[in-house]
Order: C-alpha cells, then structure tokens, then sequence
C-alpha cells in the first residue's frame, strides 16, 4: 500500500506551499495489535497503527527519532523537516514516522468493521496512541530508548504524553505548536470545528451515507483561518479581485476537506480536545505535576503567531520543566508555521532540532 | 415599542459580564427614509433606522455624539460605557444610539416585506449605514456637526466611513476594535462563520420556515472562541467538571444565537466583509488615499488580544492619518473587550475617550 495524498494536513488547509508530497512516497507499515483496550474500555480485537520508516537503525540502536503524525496528516505530515543535510537526514538517523488513530490509515472509524464502525469506534486519548506506538517502537522494532521524540501539533501532544508515560525511553522531546494540556480556549475554538461539521444534518450523527459535503466544507473553512493568523495575508490580497473572484478563492480553501472523512475528523478532534498529560495515571489530573515529573530534555516550539496554541501556555508549561528550553518561532504563518508553511521557520526550527540531537 | 433583549451582541456571547440590561429600556424610535437606494442599486420604499437618544441636544448643538451599533447589536451595545460620571453621560453629551440595516430592529431581512424579504433584502455596505444615518442626523435631529462618531467593531467602521464620507461632520472620530477595511484574514475568518451557518440545510439558501438551528448553534460557537482570546479563561477553568458537565458548558455557549434571524446574521456578515473605506467614491479602491482625506481627529483603540482586528492593522492605518493617535487596550478579554466584557478595559476606554471629547 502507497501513501496516497488524500489524508492532508490540515493545518496545511490554507497554504500553497505545502509540502506534501515532496519526498518520494514511502510504503506504509501497519503494526496490528491482538485486542487492545482504549482508555474508555471499549476493545478494538486487531487495531492498526501504520508507520513508515526513513533511514536505517544503528547497531547501538541509539540513532532513532520518532515522529507522530498531527491532526489530519499522513506519514508526510513531516516531510518539509526531513531530507539529507537537514537535522532530520535519513543518513543520520533513523526516522519512525506513526499515525493516529482516526487519521484514516491508523484504525479509524473509516476502515474498522462492526461493531466498532464509524460513530462506535473508541473514543481515543493521546496516551492510546502513545501506548500503542509505544508497543510498535519496542515490541516490533526493539528499540528501548529512542534519541527524541519530536512532533508537531498534535504530535507534540503525543511527545509531551511519551515524556510522562515513558519517562526512561527518550533523551529528548520537542514539541513544536502543541501543548501538554488543550486549555479551555483551545477546547471552545475545536468545539466550532465540530459544531461546524455536525450542524449539516446529512451527518446524521455519524451514520451518514454519503458525505456531509456542507459540514466538511465548514471544517475546512474553520481551519482556513484558524491554522493561519492575521498576519499571514498581505492586506491587498483581495484588492484586485472581483466579488466572484474573493468567491472561488473562499471556496478553494474548503477543497482540502472534501476528500477527509467526517467521523475521522471528529473522532481525531476530540482527542486533541481531551489532552491532559495531567490525567496519566498516578498525577491525578495535576498537569504541574505531570511536567514535574519529566527526565527527558524538553524543547519546546511554541509560534508567536499561533491562534491555538499560545507562547503564553508554553511559557506556563516550560515554568515545571526540569530540563526544558523555549524557544519561540518568529513567524507570521500560525499554526501552519509548525507544519512547514513557512520556509524561514522550517530552517529555523531545524536548526533548534540540530542543537537537541546533535 | 421596546427594545427588546432579544437582540444580543454577539461579540458578548462569552461573557458572564454582558452589559446588556444594564441601562432602563429607552424607546426606540424609527426614522423612514422613502425610496432609499442601497449601494447595490436595490431600492426600498422604505427604509427604516433605528436609534434611541441619551440626554439633551444644548442649545449651540455641539454635544453630540453619535453611537453606531456594532454586529448583531441593538441599542443596547454601548451601555457598559454610557452612565452618569463617564464620559459617555448624558447630562453632558446628547447621544445618539442607532441601529445597523440587518439588526432586526432597523430596516432587516426578517422585517422587511416581500419582494424584499429574506434572502432578497438588498446586500447593505458600511456606506449604506453610514448615509442612513447621516440623513437621520441632518435631517431629524437637525445637526450639522457632530463632536463625535464613537463605535466599537462594525461601529468602529462606521466611524470611520463617516470620518470619510462627510470629512466636516464631526470634530473627532473613536474607533474601538474596529478597522478600516476588511482585511483577507478577516474575510476568510468571517466566511468561517457564514460557512457554519450555511452547513444547515435547514438554511435552504435563506428561504427557511423554521430557524436553522444547527447552524446557529454553530455560528455562535464560532463566535465564542474568536470573539474572546487564548488568555481570556482559566487554564483550570474545566478542571474540576465531568465530561457531561463540559459539554452542558459547550452548549450553554450556542444558546445565545438562538434568538438571531440567520438572513439577518448573515446580512450584516457579508457588510463587515465588503467593508473597505477605500471603495469610497473619488479614492477608487485606495484605503490609503482614504485615510489620508480624514479631516477629524481619530483615535483608534485595538485590543491587543482582539484575534479579528489585530493591532498590526491599527498600526498600519494609523500611518496615513492627518490627526491619528493610536492607544492599545491592554486586555486579554479579546475582541469582546471593546464591547464591555472587561471592567478594566472599560474604565481605560472611558479614560481615553475623556481625552477627546472634553
């Protein structure tokens, strides 16, 4: 099975500088697990976590980065970050690429049969996802401490998770636009995501028979401006363009979200929503705590433009961090700027990564 | 006829503190304006704007102030900031409270009879307002010059078209969280909302005979987040509440839409959209030549947390002005912090707007 492109990052929604698509596609893996148990007690009999791997694994096995898909995203979600003479060079290291539950090649409510389908497939955490990746990196590819893993969005959720679940199985994590907990304003602004998307009845509640064009071209619309931010576009953009103009160009911009899959999407956005490294078991809910307890160099990416994700939140975080460094991304792209929107902020953010691994 | 609570600003959706109330129900009076031609070409026979006076017109008529209504509004809007001791009292300054074409109360989509009701209500600019109101000004109240044009989000913008339109009507103009023109990223970021609302197919193209209650709910989630900022709440704000509590919160959130015309929320959208004091007849698209013809003093107020109406934009326009001086509101209320959700921010509004008008 090939990568296809049909999975886009969706932070990616608003940019035409996608990188997507830019190395040559890579066969995807797929690691199955017998009966594996979500946090909310629903057991998937055979779930799935595909991954890809760039590189070869040393014989000290001590050369491997994982790198955990975002919202929305393939196994090329990282793409514009990894290449030779790049920090992430396949030549150097050995890049584990994974992917959510829910992306749609991961189990999803896409590609699970009854009774596990669609609307009833589990609802997922972050620490699922981590625990089953954890499964994969150990158990299949033996390896028992990864160099750092390294994410973006919510990939950097899922590091800032690895850090506190498997504090000995890492040197360093960097989470890049992501946090260790979505915050309130965080949970309201995915909340328009999904209303967004449910308010088009064809999506019946998940049980839709075809799909909910209206409310997925709302969702693409809710990230076109989210995942950018006011300083993104050049005010004179839409000057010289006719009202039918400014017309095609909102629509393209709810395209990328025609070929995703409601329930995918949904199931996906409300795992972002629940993030909390402070409900691991054993930190009763105490995110301060949660970071108090992280051994592994921390690097931390917040993008002073990001609508989402906040330098401030970053700033709070870093505050409990034993070894944590912040280092913020000056860029006008948002969100997208952890995604590879911005060429300037991916060398920059290369060389931060440089300073980590090397 | 009373002004009703029904009509609640949207930009207070979020806010245990709305202002709304706070002031006795005043009468709303009406002002027809026969055969009035929008800038569309489309004529109503009657158009009618609403407004409401505080305090008395002296005898030099030179304390008038006028109060444009921002988005969603009614007359209401700007109570938070009217009262004996403020600036905004009315036993010093005769203030004139009006209604925007689409509000509900004013000429709107949901009161106007056919052939020009619903979704056939003509496409209404920031100009059309503007010379509404100048006509109601001029010709009922008889005054020729204003002290001020104070407005705060669309109002802010209506400040600013008056300052442009008719550049010897005023000595000063306030503009509050508000711009000059509709920037790309405010454009997409509005179609974000129009594509919410739009998801209902209970909408159907604005010929509904029920209210599309799913894409009101959706409209108003849009505005619960993008309307407050990323430092607005708590980050433990949802900490101690059950999954089913924080949904009731979530819900709680899209109740305030529920009241709304969605052709009248939907009509006064794509005015906020269209708006560019440029496209003003003789400057031919130019905002900058716009904004160098102001005659009044302006004083522009962003919020530095406003996540549509960024200080970056008020930096720029305040480039071109004869008599512009810009002052950031220091809130992390967002945008919602030039409607009177922050006491503080309210006070300081008050402060500044003493320094123009007295």
């Amino acid at each position: 099975m090939k990568i296809t492109s049909a999975v886009v990052s969706v932070v990616l929604l608003a940019t035409a500088q996608t990188a997507i698509g830019q190395l040559p596609a890579a066969d995807v893996s797929r690691f199955t697990i017998k009966d594996f148990t979500f946090e909310n007690g629903q057991t998937l009999p055979s779930a799935v976590v595909t991954y890809a791997t760039r590189g070869r694994l040393n014989a000290a096995k001590d050369n491997a980065v994982l790198l955990p898909s975002p919202y929305a995203a393939d196994l090329h979600a990282y793409d514009a970050f990894i290449g030779p003479g790049r920090t992430l060079d396949p030549n150097k290291h050995f890049l584990i690429l994974t992917g959510m539950f829910g992306n749609g090649q991961s189990s999803s409510p896409s590609n699970t049969p009854a009774p596990h389908a669609g609307p009833d497939f589990p609802r997922v955490t972050i620490r699922d996802n981590v625990r089953a990746t954890h499964q994969l990196v150990t158990e299949k590819l033996d390896i028992t401490r990864l160099k750092a893993v390294v994410g973006s969005s919510m990939g950097a959720q899922q590091a800032y998770q690895w850090a506190v679940s498997y504090p000995d199985a890492m040197d360093s994590i960097v989470a890049i636009c992501g946090n260790a907990k979505q915050y309130p304003f965080g949970v309201i602004r995915l909340e328009g995501s999904i209303a967004a998307l449910k308010a088009d009845s064809a999506w019946n509640n998940g049980r839709y028979t075809q799909p909910p064009v209206r409310g997925l071209r709302a969702f693409a619309m809710h990230y076109a401006a989210w995942s950018r931010s006011p300083t993104t576009f050049p005010r004179d953009m839409l000057d010289r363009m006719s009202d039918q103009q400014v017309d095609q160009f909102l629509r393209s911009l709810e395209a990328p979200a025609l070929g995703m899959d409601a329930n995918n999407v949904l199931s996906q956005a409300e795992t972002w929503k629940r993030h909390d490294i402070g409900d691991t078991p054993s930190f009763n809910g105490d995110v301060e705590a949660a970071l108090r307890s992280i051994k592994a160099r921390v690097l931390l990416m917040p993008c002073r433009s990001d609508l989402y994700f906040p330098v401030a939140d970053a700033e709070y975080e870093a505050k409990f961090l034993q070894h944590g460094e912040l280092v913020v991304i000056e860029s006008t792209a948002g969100h997208a700027a952890g995604g590879g929107a911005d060429p300037q902020a991916v060398s920059f953010i290369d060389q931060k990564l440089r300073s980590m691994l090397e």
